[in-house]
């Protein structure tokens, strides 16, 4: 260890060494210092970014302790796969084809069961394939004599190479079997070509093909039976928190605009993380795709079987995507500069909370549908309620002028208008609401897409076959508190 | 060929072969009939399948022509990587690790340059730095006797193989160098391992490194020769015609709320593709950012140039993404069941269309800007426009109605407004109005998105250093059409 100190005045530096002997070095090393300064700068900006590096890799690490895991399976996959090498009746078993195995568990393996088994399977199927078509191939072109031996093979290359590719850009092969298409051509040119200098390519690919099969049925059981990661219960997780951040950000924003108790609270950045939840519902749509495909290809697991309808669960990503855009934009025009004034919104406030907190509790209770897995009991009635909102704050909007008169030519004409005028305490310009009739719009919009949101859950609870609550309570409830499918029935029950 | 004919009456087939011959069925041949039948409609319903395939894959490669090229240079590198094993010298060069030649090709190759290049130069890092580090923990491991030679081995890649899984979860981390981390752990994992069974393990090593460098060299060679595609110039283009399709709709979208000559015309679903346009913004996140990561590593290609500011693309695509959020809003809301009144729409039609063309023409000057790479003499121009159209729009909204008047508790209390509503040709209730306000609110809040385009596209101008245009008469216009920053300025210049 050296330390270093430097003597304001002087050029003279001190290095004391860790054995205690210490150097003084010349003034005239003015070079080296800008040198040895420069290394320190270099030295200490490297340990810093290194050590900033490390920090955000351990805050990863802590915050998603699954994801440690994950790697400690790849490692444990990785080293049981290099016993192939290790253990002589292993090794003499497969030899040098031992490599595909390894291979294989360093491609294949991947953070979910459904990744996993998706890349297993195309794997085996497009190596099983691409290998008999390339032996058959090989046995032709052998059949033909050596001098056409390379073009056969070299055209068939050239050809399938070209097909299959092509093939990987049509967009339902490409979310299914884009892997095992790759490994189909890699397979198909290595097994054809080098047929031309491989005497025994029968015993080299029935070789390959089992470390294959070995390397895969390794990570498929070490990723199903450690700690397994479902691409469906991710799905599914993924949804059902975005709905409750729907939920929280569509109630805290128009709480938060009638609510305007001023001031940066302590807790203000607490919510304003949770106003904006919406935008992970915009920006969550690869995820999901991602999710539902792999999904697909997993056996049954916990509460979800084999056929699980998926792909139904991205129709509800899209609704609440539909959702999140309408809130997007509420959050926008609420956040403009046009001011309302307190009056209207005071006048306005309780209902238009009122269905803000409604709409609210229906996602809420759709997430509470999904997180249980049941037929809601009070779904019906939570929507009654919202609609019966929205239409009290239609009722509202009328009611807040009675009608409004446009601007005549002339003035002069219209004695009455300036007798209204006059009135001026109770009367409100246009400007002034235009921040609350886009808001009360923009809600009443939202609310029509959640009522997609409704449906697609309910289409979902009908395909994945969901029980219905047996509660009689909650029976009772529901007799009592029937749909009204038109707004019009809606306000006459009220 | 075989024709068959059914007797409606009896059981009696004939099929009737190509040279003329017929056979009777005999009657009792019901199994054979439907097992014949069932055949049929199979193959029928396989041969439609793939018909339809066919077609879908015809037509894809017909729209898109470069894919069709993309899939033969895939197939020529293919052949080329061939050579390696059908000419006697090269083989012998390299003898069986023209194998990793050959995978590298299917592996390494893709779709575009910057995809490619990423890839390749992935490749080739991965398999150096885990080269290196595997033949030095070998030997490190060789030198501590036989005995603990398969354990530190073993522990390496258990630890190695871990980290490095680890590190692709790090998002910065996994953008640039996912597949160099793959292939490192892989080489690591294959030399450190087959180390112990292969004696010559740094002749090997150097091997397969120089096929790897054969394969890479030949697939960015032939990907950047034969019709390059680049990632920057397929993220440019796909920017731009989103920019495009954006001013279309959100011009479209008006234009059709106020215009309802009503009836499906015949260019109706063509007008519908336009209006809806701006779906595609939002659902091309994904595909931007990719592109933006892969054309960071492209070199200078056609206008743009090695350190081009790529990024900067993304930020544009988000503020458009901003806007077409409000464009969705707004199309949901026009679109809803309440209508307004034809009085009101008349009025405020004009200017509505006003303010949407003009802010159309701002983005299409963006996207003029971008496609000609050089600084618009006519934006600030257009901008000031766009917000005097704004102004004029919330001008009539306010001349609209000059008051409204909250509804009295009692009404026999005023008189006024009793002689008012008497005066019920001129007056218009506030529900009629609720979608125009909501538009206009709508559109306000797009034209301030739309700043933020603005912004970003001259961002882009600045950091890309586009040139401005050297036109005496446009510069002109500039001078006289200055940028009003405020909206009350902008008024008081009108």
């Amino acid at each position: 260890m050296a330390q270093e100190k430097e003597v304001a005045s002087g050029m003279e530096w001190r290095i004391t060494m860790a054995d205690g002997s210490s150097e003084v070095l010349a003034p005239d090393a003015g070079f080296a210092k800008i040198a040895w300064l420069a290394l320190k700068g270099l030295i200490g900006g490297l340990v810093l970014k290194v050590w900033k590096f490390l920090k955000k890799a351990w805050d990863l690490g802590h915050n998603e302790p699954r994801k440690v895991i994950h790697c400690l399976k790849v490692g444990m996959a990785l080293t049981v796969v290099s016993l192939f090498y290790y253990m002589r009746p292993l090794y003499e078993g497969v030899g040098g084809n031992a490599m595909w195995a390894v291979m294989t568990v360093v491609v294949v393996f991947e953070n979910n069961v459904g990744a996993t088994l998706c890349k297993s399977i195309n794997r085996i199927c497009g190596t099983f394939l691409a290998g008999f078509l390339a032996i058959g191939i090989h046995w032709i072109a052998n059949q033909s004599g050596e001098e056409f031996e390379p073009f056969i093979t070299g055209i068939s290359v050239f050809l399938l190479g070209s097909a299959a590719t092509f093939s990987r850009f049509i967009p339902s092969v490409k979310t299914r079997f884009d892997y095992g298409i790759m490994i189909f051509i890699l397979t198909f040119s290595l097994v054809s070509v080098s047929g031309y200098r491989v005497d025994k390519l029968l015993d080299m690919a029935s070789q390959r093909i089992s470390t294959i099969i070995i390397g895969t049925s390794l990570c498929i059981i070490i990723t199903m039976v450690i700690c397994p990661i479902w691409a469906g219960e991710e799905l599914y997780m993924l949804i059902t928190r975005n709905m409750d951040k729907l939920a929280c950000s569509l109630d805290g924003c128009v709480a938060e605009y009638f609510n305007d108790s001023g001031g940066l609270a302590d807790g203000d950045k607490e919510s304003d993380k949770k106003l904006l939840g919406y935008k992970c519902v915009l920006s969550s749509k690869a995820t999901e795709e991602a999710m539902a495909n792999f999904a697909r290809w997993e056996p049954a697991h916990g509460r979800f079987n084999f056929r699980h309808p998926w792909k139904q669960y991205l129709k509800i990503g899209a609704s609440m995507r539909n959702c999140a855009y309408c809130i997007e934009a509420l959050n926008g025009c609420v956040n403009s500069e046009i001011e309302a004034s307190e009056f209207t919104k005071k006048h306005i406030s309780n209902i238009a909370i009122k269905v803000s907190s409604d709409s609210s509790m229906v996602i809420k209770e759709l997430a509470k549908t999904m997180k249980t897995m049941k037929k809601s009991s009070t779904i019906d009635f939570l929507v009654g309620e919202m609609n019966n909102a929205v239409l009290e704050l239609q009722e509202d909007l009328k009611s807040l002028p009675t009608l409004f008169i446009p601007q005549p030519l002339q003035e002069a004409e219209c004695p009455e208008n300036k007798s209204t005028e006059q009135d001026s305490k109770k009367a409100v310009p246009l400007m002034e609401i235009i921040p609350l009739v886009t808001l009360a719009s923009l809600l009443i919009e939202i609310v029509s897409r959640i009522e997609g949101m409704v449906s697609a859950v309910e289409e979902l609870a009908g395909l994945a076959e969901f029980k219905s609550v047996e509660d009689r309570k909650t029976n009772q409830n529901q007799t009592t508190n029937k749909v009204v499918p038109d707004h019009q029935g809606a306000l006459q029950r009220v």
